[in-house]
């Protein structure tokens, strides 16, 4: 039996990982947290029964501790509801799903009580890479990706060795807008950068997709999950997403890992890790697909993917600031407020204004992600 | 250092063997054998200095034992000359390339000294898999292929465990016929079917790849090879030969091994395992490539691969009547003898004819191969 603790369980992969649950008789609930949904936050405490649920909006977790009152689950609030989340003492597994820099400080405390992480917070490694991975080298605690692309490589890295790694190959769809240009892009609309084709994921992943800017933030995790110098990665657009990711091997072998684009497989894979299990996802038909293409990005269209190259080569505290000035980016893309190639241009702007600190501290990574944020602001709402 | 013997050094594996131990330091060639072509073995002989050469042929085998006196280098006949290359007491590992029937017994008695075969020979297998399998277990010898499509299986089965595979994805070229229809198919000339889209390869395999018997044969060998029941294998055509085959996985993982079509790099991979080496082939560009397209194979216009099938579904002697009728076929059409649809007729003609014997001896699938041949030979020459 291995106990489950799901930072971030009423979004998109959170409610996924308790289908997951569900369907697998070897694992149980011991802690549950949202952000603000309470309703469904309730619905999974009363059917999960964990330990402990955490709701990071005060507000909205007051109400749902009066609503769970007499049910023997504790409610916490705030980060540090969070963070009880992150270090329940029971669990064995922490699935970070949260989004946001917000995961961070709940992720390295899991860490530090020597929790398996099922990592689906990009922004983790996004913006404290070296602090995490260094951590967790020292817990020896396991990282494994929930991601479809960084769990596509973890599976292809099983065939080679370390030192044997050519290169990372990281798929990406293209996202909605693939092929089209920068005079099309600057017409685009919310509505359109949320049809996604192939993948239903959560708003703010759909509008990084939509920018490549997922892809970059992947390839700054891929760096830091597998100790692999950003060089070696290269990002291929295959429009069908089927296959998630590639390893090639120095002897010409390229491993790569296909599935239908059903988040349950990696997440299953995560938990059940090193063993596969049975399941009731759509399995792929190589021969009704029929066809499979790959095209190289364009970096010049789609400027957020090479924006974040430029952030993990200059390193230190820039990708946090990167990271940083994208969410506030796209949150006010997803409010109106701004155009969608207004995205990558307040990044340029911000990381040209940004002094890097190299080698920077917990604290020093989340000042500088702070004064990201209130520049992004100030500067938008101009 | 890895001492190599070469069974079959003069063909084409045999040849591209020969240029991966040049490109590699690790390996010293121990012994070399051909058929009858004594020109390019003398040339290798002294090239690679090897203990022991042997030449199947009696004639050329004499002709040879002159013209390499006084170098030092044993020269032996017929099919103790091929054991004595197969069991040469220096060899850590036996690249098995002969082509057909004739690779059996030398590869039992390398298995029987204990040696690592690295098997291109597919007949050893389809022939008389059983009895090798159990043998290679019993003395704990590791059987790895070259083939690129088993060893792509190899490959990707380092992402799994045995029980946890659902299928193994095997994928063919199609050949130079692919979509062409019976009536298309009854006037093809042996320049045609020689006329391979992707790979370059000797005559037998080039026919047996139009005919997609080759493919019939790789599905008996992947049974033993991986000891898997065969309606868990399956054939998906794959015109690029860029996936060189996948294996699924109960979860609904598909792992893939992908590369540019060259033999130096599966060859390369069975001597070096469980490492891998750089090397100086040409690497695949996805990108370039541009699409991989996966369709059925039509097994009403190419019945071979359907004849394989029943055939080792029948078991026991059968595959070795089917091999057995298939060589003497192909040989026949190579020489203008029969047309090429004419080769599925005999064979199953002659399955039809066999009284199967279950669980053969290894004297019991000899004699059942002879009794193919010669009826194949007075069917097709009447």
């Amino acid at each position: 039996m291995k106990n489950i603790s799901i930072l971030g369980s009423t979004g998109s992969i959170g409610t996924q990982s308790l289908d997951v649950v569900r369907n697998n008789k070897g694992f149980k609930v011991v802690a549950l947290s949202t952000n603000t949904n309470i309703e469904l936050l309730e619905k999974q405490a009363l059917e999960f029964k964990p330990k402990i649920v955490a709701v990071a909006n005060e507000y909205k977790g007051k109400i749902l501790k009066d609503r769970l009152k007499g049910h023997n689950i504790k409610v916490e609030i705030g980060m540090n509801g969070l963070i009880s989340v992150a270090t329940e003492q029971t669990a064995d597994v922490v699935i970070t799903s949260v989004v946001g820099m917000v995961g961070l400080l709940p992720t390295l405390e899991a860490i530090k009580c020597g929790k398996t992480i099922a990592l689906a917070n990009k922004e983790t490694l996004v913006t404290a890479g070296e602090i995490v991975i260094e951590e967790a080298r020292k817990e020896g605690v396991n990282i494994i990706p929930v991601d479809s692309e960084h769990s596509a490589i973890f599976q292809c890295l099983q065939s080679g060795k370390y030192e044997e790694i050519e290169k990372i190959i990281l798929t990406a769809s293209g996202g909605p807008f693939r092929g089209k240009n920068k005079q099309f892009l600057e017409k685009v609309t919310k509505e359109d950068a949320l049809k996604h084709p192939n993948w239903s994921m959560g708003k703010k992943i759909t509008i990084d997709s939509a920018t490549l800017m997922n892809k970059g933030l992947e390839v700054i995790e891929a760096k830091w999950l597998f100790n692999i110098d950003v060089d070696m990665i290269d990002v291929v657009v295959h429009p069908q997403s089927i296959v998630h990711s590639m390893v090639e091997f120095r002897d010409g072998s390229i491993i790569a890992q296909m599935g239908a684009p059903d988040m349950k497989v990696p997440i299953q894979y995560a938990l059940t890790y090193p063993d596969r299990l049975s399941n009731d996802v759509n399995k792929l038909k190589l021969t009704e697909v029929g066809t499979l293409s790959f095209e190289p990005p364009s970096t010049k269209d789609f400027p957020c993917l090479q924006l974040a190259i430029e952030a993990i080569k200059i390193g230190g505290t820039m990708p946090a600031v990167l990271n940083a000035v994208n969410e506030i980016a796209v949150d006010m893309f997803l409010n109106d407020k701004i155009r969608f190639l207004d995205i990558p241009c307040i990044i340029e702007k911000l990381m040209g204004l940004h002094k890097t600190i190299k080698k920077p501290s917990l604290e020093e990574i989340i000042q500088s992600d702070n004064w990201a944020r209130n520049n992004a602001k100030s500067y938008l709402t101009r």
